[in-house]
């Protein structure tokens, strides 16, 4: 064990200190700077006003999208950024269609309309739309247990709940999320004929949340339509079947998947005043579901990116490195903006050092969920201290966030903004994530947040 | 400086840390089992949903408040606890009569109504209402600069804003709360024949926020009627005013002031098993203001408290200490059941060594806010990793809570729970104050985090 004497400790501890503190005494200036004039001087509440409330839901390759990609661009542009430009990137395109519409028929003909809502990227039923018998499961080994005498020929109900005692809710939707994007691909391996998913939320309510689904390598002419049914539909369906196992179960939708077409990613830049060839993304995803404004999932993402460039420029503040905002389009069902970034920052062989992403709401910021090697992840924990009177304390290890995660690999730092995540899944991907759900405070916290972790990075360099 | 050898420090960590994990063991068993029945399994938001749906308002000496009571004493009976009974107190009564009415009448005789609400306290205005000309302040000093000549006979008109750049809500609160509270007392010193104050709150909406105020010393005679405006209100007439600096303010209310009548703290108790003369206190308020349910204040308070006995009880926890919930009557407008309780319990010479309280709203617990000595501050930090994996990180010395506070100096540890606080004031003794701002999981989390710290605190005692 090597030792110091204490007054050579004292030495040591007095002179770097002074360094420290210098570094940090600075630092701090700026991150109050940028948390107050985030609360007092902001703008991402009303850039998200806008997104949500005059433009609405903006599911890729809707004309929604390219109102959005036409508004952030042009906002982008009043900024005074070195540099604002759309990237092209072909997106899917698939439509809902009508509203669905689905019953639930017991043995005595008496009929219970259900709320339900096409999954993103199933097919439609036939015109006039599917009745068979429901086969309730909880995962897809219960479809083993079962197998195809059990299954074929009727709709398969899965009803796992997420995890209530998790306390990232987070976690709780991973752990319940492979029904909804297989179910429908395993299920037709039984002969289902439709699929029904539990909502994705720890909230007992009416609404159906919608997300999106694959069918995997499964021929066309096997795809089986699949919807999600609303939590307490779902408790219902579920009890009812306790008491007639082969009732009946009617649904009716008209989604349809379209040729690609295209869009683009939005993006603006301040070129780095000493490293302009190495590049600091921040961004979110400009898409939605259809079902509501996107106000949280992921609006918020959106508007607190745009804010942090406007910061700088607005503190007058001149970065080292190259900060790009980047809104890609098509997370939510496809990730095509996110691949066309990494792919492009590839070919040309933009060097990229640190991204970051919101796209868990813009709730109370608690800290940042990191993907880097342990030198960073220490650096990134040193500045706690800094983040200490802004109540950021999450400084973890894990996932960043999907559209950054394609540059992994040819990148030093990706990192995720973590909001508190217990109101998230409450209007995750349902009718009801709109702009009254997004308070502009925690909106704004979460914004200064992000411009702070982005500042330290471009200040400090990653490690 | 002292140092150990390796194989000694080893020696040393290796025992020390058996004995800290066995404890730090059960107690994260028990704390898992906690934040899991809170989750899965819990009470309080059936209760809040009573409470705000079914009663509602719950101003001291209205029939609400009367309901609760019973409501309450009903529901703690139902937990099979050791005792439960009703503390008698007086209590002030206040009512609004009909809704006020207001409005700004420019020099050319327009009239724009605008939304007000008379402070809890208040004396009312004249029947046919008031009309006079407005003197803006930002606060008491202002008075004094003005003097006499210039505010008597008109209605002052206090409007400084909390202030936005303070991430802690409370705190904002705090600087700005003084003119509500006394903004009548000073004023009426100058001859002010009325005062109109802008809400509390950091959100720029129609609704105004009442509270409590108080005339201090001022004669009946001389007593002025006291109003809040709401925020936009109060920019609207703030922007007027420097156009037009004599318009007139017109304002009717009739709000009154009732002798005392009876009410209650409601009290169920866990008999200690070891200590049964110590008493452990957890509670919150069960009176609120009228304009709403008082959801958030203090409807979460009471029901996470009430949780906390109810926890132990499913968990068959049987406490050392004695545990009490307390349910305090008239925090709003008189702290008469706080200020009995403490009475009550020094009179009875019951030896009380930790008292925690819910009054900042059932929002994501962040953690608490602590009143006692460096010694029992430090054992409540050392179980900081305990309460890590809920995310529970603030261990802060500050202001505890309205009701426990008048026990200080009798009582060995007083803590608040700390929710985050940024939505706090949009709802804040305003119309909006309702169950739907309530968030199911976050107000069992602080239920959780409540019955953590009463274990804990229970089990380890206080130092």
């Amino acid at each position: 064990m090597k030792t110091l004497s204490i007054p050579s400790l004292i030495f040591f501890l007095f002179f770097s200190s002074i360094s420290i503190s210098q570094n940090a005494i600075q630092d701090s200036i700026m991150l109050k700077k940028i948390y107050s004039t985030a609360l007092t001087d902001g703008k991402a509440y009303d850039w998200l006003d806008y997104l949500s409330n005059e433009i609405g839901g903006r599911l890729s390759g809707s004309i929604e999208a390219e109102s959005a990609v036409n508004y952030t661009e042009e906002q982008l542009n009043e900024l005074g950024l070195d540099k604002v430009w759309l990237q092209s990137v072909m997106v899917p395109k698939w439509t809902r269609g009508f509203k669905e519409y689905a019953y639930i028929e017991t043995n005595s003909g008496d009929k219970s309309v259900t709320n339900i809502c096409a999954l993103g990227g199933s097919v439609p039923t036939p015109n006039l739309g599917i009745k068979a018998e429901v086969v309730e499961v909880q995962n897809f080994e219960d479809l083993t247990k079962l197998g195809k005498d059990k299954i074929a020929g009727k709709i398969v109900f899965f009803n796992r709940p997420m995890q209530a005692d998790l306390i990232h809710t987070g976690s709780a939707y991973g752990g319940a999320s492979n029904q909804r994007y297989s179910g429908a691909e395993q299920a037709a391996k039984y002969g289902a004929i439709g699929v029904l998913v539990r909502s994705l939320t720890l909230k007992l309510d009416d609404s159906p949340h919608t997300g999106a689904m694959s069918y995997g390598d499964t021929p066309n002419s096997q795809r089986i339509p699949a919807a999600a049914i609303s939590t307490k539909g779902a408790e219902y369906l579920s009890s009812l079947l306790k008491l007639q196992p082969n009732l009946q179960f009617y649904f009716k939708q008209n989604c349809k998947i379209w040729d690609d077409v295209p869009s683009f990613n939005v993006i603006g830049e301040i070129t780095g005043s000493v490293h302009p060839n190495k590049f600091m993304v921040v961004g979110g995803h400009l898409d939605s579901w259809d079902l509501a404004d996107g106000a949280q999932d992921d609006g918020a993402g959106v508007v607190q990116s745009m804010e942090v460039l406007r910061l700088f420029k607005k503190l007058n503040y001149r970065p080292k490195h190259t900060i790009r905002v980047v809104l890609f389009m098509n997370e939510e069902n496809g990730l095509r903006g996110g691949l066309k970034y990494a792919e492009e920052a590839k070919r040309k062989k933009e060097k990229h050092v640190f991204a970051l992403e919101s796209d868990s709401g813009g709730y109370t910021p608690r800290g940042f969920s990191l993907e880097t090697d342990a030198a960073n992840v220490a650096q990134i924990r040193s500045w706690a201290p800094l983040f200490k009177p802004y109540l950021i304390h999450l400084f973890d290890e894990g996932y960043s966030g999907a559209d950054i995660r394609p540059m992994k690999g040819n990148i030093d730092v990706l990192a995720g903004l973590q909001p508190d995540s217990q109101r998230y899944f409450d209007i995750h991907h349902s009718e009801n994530d709109t702009f009254d759900q997004v308070n502009k405070r925690e909106l704004e916290l979460g914004a200064a947040t992000m411009a702070s972790l982005m500042y330290l990075m471009d200040i400090h360099g990653v490690k």
